[in-house]
């Protein structure tokens, strides 16, 4: 049983970590963080307001971090520090950050992951989006989305498309002199990969990458129904850095 | 048997028709038309450079216009003052030569049916993206061609839009405060519905239209794969024809 | 505003049913009957154990039934005879139930909506289905659904099996010669029409009917992803029980 | 350039190889062998009847096999004896064939590549999933074919389902419990994996391999639409076998 704190646990992921790692065979959660302790009842485990005194107190082996930029960086350094495995779904780590965590585990030898998407399923579609960019370099990418969303395109699509970029060449796709009738119609540009938004009520997060070649077409696609489907990848990392002893970025170092 | 001629039997679709009708149980090809006559070898099928010299010697009951829009309007009177009945494919009728037609037809009591396009799968998605648009009111098309496409969007995709316009209010979709961080992510509008292009080698012709609502989706899709997809709408308009006595425009109406 | 009253509140449906009416500009929640009364708080709307005292004593114009095949016909004839239209997703009605209401909505003037589904995205895929089978003939179902659904194929495949059967002769499809080298690959037959069920953790529920001719493909595809796409289906049926007089059965009754 | 040779040119394949050639920047064609010789005119390309005058006098680098399994063999111990390579589409080589191949190479030390699948959008598709299985372990393969295919499941789909295989335990997918109300519902069984043969008119060579896991959807899936799509493949093993010294047998050995 490996023994786990989860910081966080009133927000959407935070929730759904509290409920995995409760139900999982090989995890133990012996305690939570709430800065705010707002008096959260989790039964026989302990919700604490202060890193040090859980760390200390609780004695976990690995920290999940799903809290705020703000505090993801002061939790991870406290973790490694006092000797616990931090592994941190917040975004917004400075380049600066990163590269001090990266000494600390180094200096410390106890490993760190940090994971920006801990979706499995979006991870094996953007890794084999890039094995695939070797084989048929003409590409687009459909990203279809729930209508309360601001942003597009989305930070999966383009995160995809400069993936795909790293194994072919930029290059202008379509007809040299194809023309708009209505603006926008062939999409957003990012070197050539076209990326097309799609926002409608009822969706979730879905996407889809199309590589056409003479006479085929390879299409790969990911659905994301629910934040239950992060919880395979949160797990995964919990194992994964029990054995490492180094800063790893991003879920798709640990998938071949 | 109905007896059938065909104007433009060496174009693409040309071809087809001839095969079609050979080899259909209710029709017999009785002669065709090719203007330039460059020795086209089709049996004991006679082939004509003069549509006069056709209608009166082949006494046909169906004409098949497969040619130009320069010939189409000459091809189409003239088969109807000969008591034929034309099918036409050919596109770029003006207002005026329709109305011209539709007079010629009241007055002879000669049925006559323009189809721009033949394709009945086609015609049922548009016509079920007009009857959904009455029940689900947010909507966007996405259209898939080959890469040698000039022109986005696809002229089916604008009019299955206009149809969707004639049931629904025009309004704006998705976030009121969306963003594209790489301009025409979110695509073509139209009156507020999103058009998106997809140009890839190996594409033929392919369109989705996705309505959005709260928890569900409902998609229409037609994939065009070869131009032998066009022959049962021009079989169907071969038998429609022989029972009207007016000029109906387009497969749509044949259709309930 | 129409007055309502919600029979069931307390089931997944119910409490949908429940947050839309509260929430829908047009509609009012003068009342929810729960017959086991377990202290469900609703704020000011009241909550009762009889039917006869809520119809009494509140005054709905339409009531909605979402709870058990028991209650179901017991419920829907005292809304009738006091003159509350209803609305009813309970199923299990037997033919003589149907023809007990009928003959009450006739003799009292007062209409009565029965759905089975409230899903207008599920009921439109299974109209136009059923239309396109006039035009094109070859057809296979494919349905996916989570793991845990016990029956395959489900009832909304063998619904729109039904449907089109209405407007094509029953006929093999495939090679009159197939064979399947692993028994089941050609899936479940329906009067030649062949259905397949995907189960899968991570799918909600969707189906895809294909219509394949020449040279095309047509699809129809309906994806439900959460409870409240049945929604807009009990919508509809509020507004529309207002003015009716007789006994509608079946949702697909109010969509053109 | 590098100068090339094709045998079967007639064949529907050959046809495509023999075009693809000509084309192709890099490659020359410098001769063809058509066993029956029935007067193919290639322009300024010789056609051979006979393998060992080709090799002697065209001198080819590479020779193309696109003939019958019982050519295939000769064919290709001739070419390799004279020290040309091999690039060989034909199937039905037996164990004892590749083994005598496998020397054949190792002592000469010339290359040779046995293709029985030269798409290389297939191989992806069945790579990726292969690799998918390792993270997530239900799945299910939808195949579709044109209605005039004789075999169900298709071998590309047993392939697909074997290779997944070697990366997840067997086990029973779906309700421990699941009813089929008609028989074949939910497919054949290989192990587990869930296989569904769809086979209508209009289709051409299409499958999906569907992942799924709590929350989410992971879909692989590769459209075939004409033979030109198998000609990047055709073109990949001409460039690689000029490098090798061995047996290389199946593309998915030449893609990583």
């Amino acid at each position: 049983m490996i023994r786990v704190a989860i910081a966080g646990p009133r927000g959407k992921m935070g929730e759904e970590a509290v409920n995995m790692v409760v139900a999982h065979a090989e995890f133990e959660l012996v305690s939570v963080l709430d800065s705010k302790q707002s008096g959260l009842d989790l039964g026989s485990v302990p919700v604490y307001t202060s890193i040090e005194q859980l760390l200390e107190e609780t004695n976990p082996q690995v920290f999940i971090d799903l809290t705020t930029p703000e505090l993801g960086m002061k939790h991870t350094t406290a973790a490694i520090q006092a000797g616990v495995r931090p592994v941190v779904g917040t975004t917004g780590f400075t380049q600066q950050d990163l590269t001090e965590l990266e000494e600390l585990c180094e200096k410390t030898q106890i490993g760190c992951i940090i994971a920006p998407n801990f979706s499995i399923g979006a991870i094996l579609m953007m890794k084999f989006a890039e094995q695939a960019a070797r084989y048929m370099q003409d590409v687009e990418i459909i990203e279809m989305h729930h209508d309360k969303k601001l942003d597009a395109p989305s930070g999966t699509a383009v995160k995809t498309a400069e993936l795909i970029q790293n194994n072919r060449p930029a290059h202008q796709q379509g007809h040299p002199e194809e023309q708009e009738s209505i603006e926008g119609a062939r999409g957003a540009d990012l070197e050539g990969i076209k990326l097309h938004s799609v926002r409608l009520p009822g969706l979730v997060a879905h996407q889809q990458v199309l590589f056409g070649g003479e006479g085929q077409l390879l299409t790969l696609r990911h659905d994301s129904f629910t934040r239950g489907s992060f919880m395979p990848g949160v797990a995964l990392c919990i194992k994964e850095v029990m054995t490492t002893t180094k800063l790893i970025y991003g879920l798709e170092n640990l998938i071949d």
